[in-house]
């Protein structure tokens, strides 16, 4: 059997609650090993070394794209972010699987150097209720909202360049799908490929 | 949100248990439509016209290929064999989902008919332990479980190319595996293509 972890890369419109869904997720699995990525912007209050963010000088983060360290790297607002290479590896070699929760760009990057890579994108049950959540957190003004319901809007093109669509209706239940679409991935023929070939070959021990 | 029924495409090895792991679900799943193939063989003792088989003359078999009746159709051991197209896209249309029970070349075809078909191979945990199942059932001579062994073996060689491999280790869990594979099948982004499509225009319309 195949015992390599599973990559799964997580992305989805701001305000869509994918955050907390992982959180539910990781919760249930608490075995699966969540990515820390990367990034020269500044440590806001509160956010921990290693745990929230590996803060980087702009010379460490060139190192390291320079060494390949980066499994995907991206610049945002004048800040670079990336996906350090070697943790993920590491754990998917241990049979560990690694969720990493990155913007669409990335995404692409990763899933063109690890054809393995399970890419899941989260959706609002719609368009208006995703308005209703973000304006409804009362904590931006009505230019905000609208700036980040415009990029919600771009961000959700890349939908359909997913493997797997996540609704998020409820926490519970967006996390159970999660769960199902964790376990279908472990049964495609692609990762299975290991387990097919001894099978195979043991057949062909067998029928000589 | 995609209210399209999914069409199950259900192949392995004869001996592999595919018949009984697919009553486990359909019992569990008694919405779930078993699509009956039509056979120009005669029927056997106990064979049920529409419930086993449909059982058609040679003419009415070719009538049928001929106004491009037949999902699929293949002939084995002088007989031919083939899926009603009708019934099939009935009930996808009405969003039920539909089962096909086949063999390895015509679940290729229904693949390349539609696209969005989901084919799962059901493997044994391993050759040897086909072996034991096809040798325990005492009902067969050593050459007749040879042949049998060699056509498995032949026909796993198609395992690769389905989209999910079932591992049959008990007939609970591997209907469960199924049950997971449905789920998930049914949060692909190609599955969920009109969903998507009408968060989008929603977001166009928010968006304005």
């Amino acid at each position: 059997m195949n015992k390599k972890g599973l990559l799964l890369v997580f992305s989805g419109p701001s305000g869509v609650g994918k955050g907390t869904v992982l959180k539910e997720y990781l919760s249930r699995h608490p075995h699966t090993a969540f990515s820390v990525s990367a990034t020269t912007r500044a440590p806001r209050e509160g956010e921990i070394h290693g745990q929230h963010y590996f803060f980087l000088s702009q010379k460490e983060f060139d190192q390291l794209v320079e060494r390949k360290g980066f499994l995907e790297h991206a610049q945002f607002a004048g800040n670079c972010y990336g996906t350090p290479r070697k943790a993920v590896e590491e754990n998917l070699e241990k049979g560990i699987d690694v969720v990493l929760e990155i913007e669409v760009q990335g995404a692409l990057q990763v899933k063109e150097q690890c054809p393995d890579a399970v890419l899941v994108f989260v959706m609002p049950p719609s368009f208006t209720e995703l308005s209703r959540r973000l304006s409804g957190r009362g904590t931006e003004d009505e230019t905000t909202v609208a700036r980040r319901l415009s990029n919600a809007a771009r961000e959700m093109e890349a939908a359909k360049r997913y493997d797997y669509i996540l609704v998020n209706q409820t926490v519970e239940e967006a996390a159970s799908q999660l769960e199902q679409i964790v376990c279908a991935a472990k049964h495609t023929a692609r990762y299975l490929n290991k387990f097919i070939e001894e099978v195979e070959d043991d057949a062909k021990t067998c029928c000589k």
